[in-house]
């Protein structure tokens, strides 16, 4: 048993979180208990081996994680706390502060909670999704209180690091604040975005290009799941959009001055630096996001290949890619509208694009260079 | 000679757009001139085969191809109408209407005028990054308007073909309505989002994921740029904010009301349904966007693979995935914070997951199912 865990771990919700909780616990070596208000939720976990279901019989577990919905965590924290008087009980809801709130309201012993959130999640839900994996490198906030004993902080971090998750430790209001600007303020505007598309015209669709499709692919999210993060976190997400909504009434006014005029050229200079300014303010944000392995944001070189649509020549590319030696770090994929032909845009540390575009060049690919 | 378009071809504005053209005129045989206010500017698109300098001995040419700045555009087809007297004249600036209104407006010859704008554009400029496949596949608009010819609209449908292009008809606002909706709205937006991270802790950075990566790409954009072109098109993009902005008041509304509550399960079933109903819309339009190959889109089915982050891993991976024999349809990386490993993220056709997901399980891939 290689586990920092303590168990037994009583997992209360039954979904792809808790499940993948079980999973990879199970694979320690731990003793987990899996609760769900549905039956058939126990009993798919059970059958992937997140752990087996509970018992009245049970003894007390040292830890309980409640894996429910956002808008129900409170109150079955609450009742865990009360059923179980020395376990540490932890939460995984994706918005803090009123969970806390909630808690302090009704005297609930703090000492034993300690909330988290791992940043981990797939498109599909529910325990037959769960992998053992899921949290492998993933920061998984530790929302400690002042209330929170050290044991308790502990156990939480254990389970964290006993998951493969990189713990992050942030009190429950810098969680709210930091995921509404990262998380919850990008998914409201993606679907804002992709909502426009609902009555445009067929022909106007056939134009899109990849910018779109980035933008808008997250507004394909669950609507209940997010109106449920988003009423939790509203606090938190209100000013964020306040101050775009401030952003975005400066361009439309911009514009407006704009289109008072003949053409461009005749434009007063003010209403094009509002402009400039608001794109120019999303290139500083932008340049400030993380880069791959958590490291600080690197400025790759691009390397684009035309790729025919054939199975094996993606596979092919790569493998020469590996050949010349230049290492890729990223990988993202273009398509061309019509045609059998697709992009690869291949991003390689600063110096290597050239070497890489020769390279390629003499094996016979076609290069966007 | 293969080529359908008839030379000699003058393109004013060696640019990237501009020498690619010429670039990919001039490998089908086409006698190509090039003209810029910069002469380095003509030298590097000479100096990359996309043509020889314009020459004031030169004999009148064919068709005159305006690759000028938008904001520039409409006074540089003008004096090439006046200059050439029987030239049809095409311009591929990113906003169409403007450049028509300010012709009319000075009575240019509109029989021999046809706009266009080639979707097409790297993250690299000038002339230097020009490639004689920018355009393979791409959507070619052709904004012919009503004085048009029907030998302008051929001549410049020949060009779109030449260049590997897929012509596509629509008139100049029905193609300034589509590109504010697909494209400049989309980056209005996705710059408003990324200026929200200017401000936040560095810690908050760090739980941002894939979805954030997403919609602020393209926020990384040129100011200069797109401040000319979201100026000429201010008449379409301008109702679209507005609309956007109805919905996000909507949504700032009701998370006021969510707020004034003490927690999500006591706020009115009225304030919840303005958001859901926010979320949904974005599905709704998302489902629009046309897939792969410009048909439309298809629900895939992902597979998720973890690959050790060293060279050869992920062309081993997609060999194997050939091997399996189900197409390869997408993929995506995402990357893990802090560790060095990766996610692939393949999309195959409904009902090929499955048989992927054992077969790569049983060749030893660890698979995030």
């Amino acid at each position: 048993m290689t586990a920092a865990t303590r168990g037994p771990v009583l997992v209360v919700g039954a979904g792809l979180i808790g499940a993948s909780v079980g999973l990879r616990l199970r694979a320690e070596g731990v003793d987990v208990r899996l609760e769900d208000p549905s039956r058939t939720a126990v009993a798919l976990a059970r059958d992937v081996g997140a752990g087996r279901p509970a018992s009245p019989d049970d003894d007390e577990p040292a830890l309980v994680v409640v894996a429910a919905p956002p808008d129900v965590t409170a109150s079955v924290v609450r009742r865990q706390l009360e059923a179980y008087p020395h376990a540490v009980v932890t939460d995984v809801a994706s918005v803090k502060g009123h969970v806390l709130a909630e808690l302090r309201e009704h005297g609930a012993p703090l000492d034993r909670y300690v909330g988290s959130h791992p940043m981990a999640g797939r498109e599909r839900s529910g325990p037959s999704a769960a992998v053992p994996d899921l949290f492998l490198g993933r920061p998984w906030v530790i929302a400690q209180s002042e209330e929170s004993s050290p044991d308790a902080v502990l156990a939480v971090r254990a389970l964290a690091v006993d998951l493969g998750a990189v713990p992050v430790t942030m009190d429950a209001d810098a969680h709210d604040a930091a995921v509404a600007a990262v998380s919850h303020v990008p998914q409201v505007v993606s679907s804002l975005v992709a909502a426009r598309l609902v009555d445009v015209d067929e022909s106007a669709l056939g134009l899109a290009g990849q910018g779109l499709r980035d933008v808008t692919r997250i507004a394909a999210s669950d609507p209940e799941l997010w109106t449920s993060i988003l009423a939790a976190n509203s606090a938190a997400v209100r000013p964020v959009l306040e101050s775009l909504r401030t952003d975005l009434d400066a361009v439309i006014a911009a514009l407006a001055h704009a289109d008072d005029a003949t053409g461009p050229e005749t434009v007063g200079a003010g209403v094009l630096v509002t402009i400039a300014r608001a794109i120019a303010a999303g290139n500083e944000g932008v340049a400030r996001i993380p880069g791959k392995h958590g490291g600080a944001q690197r400025a790759y070189e691009e390397v684009t290949v035309l790729v025919p649509d054939s199975p094996g020549e993606l596979a092919r590319l790569l493998t020469e890619v590996g050949e010349t030696g230049v290492n890729l770090e990223d990988l993202r994929l273009e398509h061309a509208a019509g045609r059998q032909v697709g992009m690869a845009v291949i991003s390689v540390l600063p110096g290597s694009a050239t070497k890489l575009e020769w390279e390629l060049a003499e094996r016979g690919w076609r290069l966007v260079v």
